[in-house]
């Protein structure tokens, strides 16, 4: 094992404490899109809805100029993350039986 | 536009607000990796240290079990943010003139 430097030692420490919120930020947002998945499953609502989606990386994007972040890679994660929230409403049954290929999602 | 359902409505608030905390922690952990990669050109450490890697993964998975969270996802998005890490601190000149093309980062 190498000998760490303390300042990379404790860049790692604030690195795994941001982890760790991140995780907890990523498993309530899960819960509530599927909650939403659920929702829209049960009103029979259109599976996605580009117009929240649009409005959510323009969102997206200026939070992350204004943090200092590249915006092109906020929009990457947004999209990666709205990717997996799909697969994951794939599973929720809708309520019109002619619908069950439909994709209930809401990113 | 569609007229949206209460519920779908607060559902989105609630998206929003936690998206907002996202782009914070993903800007601060963005400086920090920077600071990071800093450090290690100029130590001329190397530039990936697949240790702590391996171990990010694992508490990365802990961490997502405990707050159930998918750890398939977790692990996921964990790599995503690293390969783009890695991709953002190609740029850092390092110490040695030798490393010009090797990767100075840390995850």
């Amino acid at each position: 094992m190498t000998q760490i430097p303390q300042d990379l030692a404790e860049a790692r420490k604030s690195i795994d404490n941001l982890d760790a919120a991140l995780i907890h930020l990523l498993a309530e947002r899960f819960k509530i899109t599927q909650h939403v998945g659920e929702i829209k499953a049960r009103l029979n609502m259109p599976p996605a809805d580009p117009e929240r989606e649009a409005e959510q990386v323009r969102r997206f994007r200026a939070l992350a100029e204004k943090s200092q972040l590249d915006p092109e890679f906020a929009e990457k994660v947004l999209t990666f993350i709205v990717t997996e929230v799909v697969r994951h409403h794939q599973q929720i049954p809708r309520g019109d039986k002619d619908g069950a290929e439909a994709t209930p999602t809401d990113a």
